[in-house]
């Protein structure tokens, strides 16, 4: 298809496609003459993907050129690469001061409380301290009872999730990057219906 | 306690307390004299909740006051209410036309499959509707063998929530809104980690 057709079927304006192939985030087309190029699916379902990184997910154009680069070269150590492309999404957590022996305790006795895996280069790590924290502050700590049972059922989530994870290793990284990110907002909405839900058949205040 | 000594225990500067205290965020002290007032512990609660509504839940002041007014005044129908001050929260979703007969089809369908509550009134419904539409957009709509898998884990997370939600209602507003609120980032990175601790126990890429 031709670039009018091929912004069409994306769904974006002719000029930003035009600037993702200039930025070097969109591959070229196949050159059909000096002036023109033709495109294929394989574009289409490209800018499918920056348009959700810089829409839904709210990543910059940079941010969404360092996940790209990871999707199209996800090297040999695809556990690093995943843990990179999950740790350039939102929230960005504040870097630890490289003196403190113990930047994450609250993390690090949760991770323990759990039986997980404790790394503190993994951004999720700060993320989840940030979180304790923000609870502790308000006076609702959360219990070792309550991260035990939120933490059971969040791993049989993600069990389910990485069963699911493409073995190709490109297509692994955007399944990470994507049902990380796009899947968040679907998991808290559900949390806060489940409340409703709960309530309304207890019939609270009825 | 004096206002200083209340502004120095909750960790706040002396003109935010004072600004609470005109703008009848904060209740008044007990007077001791015509330019001096004593204040208690209860006051000391009552700034770190407004704290935690306006920094870590991100709200605005005039958002704040929506939800205090809920905390202060809970009314007889507490479903109600709960449902008003967890749809004060953020994200904030885009009103439906009233023209619209299905104005969130997705979501409508997703609760059916889910044999859950299906209340468009309710600000999550919105949100869901969104999450789900956006999911979709980048080529990876949540299946049905998903949504059930989430939906059933979540519902377990949202009744032990509710079985610890305090009976008093007003105590019960507080605890809805900062357990919503400030507990999703909680959920959001433990998530994120128990994805990083099933890969690692699989020796991904190694």
């Amino acid at each position: 298809m031709r670039i009018s057709a091929l912004a069409a079927a994306a769904g974006l304006p002719l000029a930003t496609v035009k600037y993702y192939l200039r930025e070097g985030l969109l591959h070229p087309g196949t050159s059909t003459s000096a002036t023109q190029a033709t495109y294929d699916e394989s574009h289409v379902r490209r800018l499918r993907l920056i348009r959700a990184l810089t829409g839904a997910v709210g990543l910059s154009v940079q941010q969404a050129r360092a996940i790209l680069a990871l999707v199209d070269d996800p090297g040999d150590d695809l556990y690093a690469t995943l843990g990179r492309a999950v740790g350039s999404l939102p929230p960005t957590a504040a870097e630890p001061s490289a003196d403190d022996p113990d930047p994450f305790p609250r993390a690090r006795a949760a991770l323990e409380a759990l039986d997980q895996v404790y790394d503190p280069r993994f951004a999720a790590v700060a993320q989840l301290e940030s979180a304790l924290a923000a609870a502790e502050a308000a006076g609702m700590p959360i219990s070792e009872e309550r991260l035990l049972e939120y933490g059971r059922r969040l791993r049989e989530i993600a069990a389910f999730d990485l069963e699911r994870m493409p073995r190709e290793p490109h297509a692994a990284v955007e399944y990470t990057v994507l049902g990380t990110a796009l899947y968040e907002p679907v998991i808290l909405a559900l949390r806060r219906l489940a409340h409703q839900d709960a309530a309304a058949r207890r019939e609270l205040g009825a």
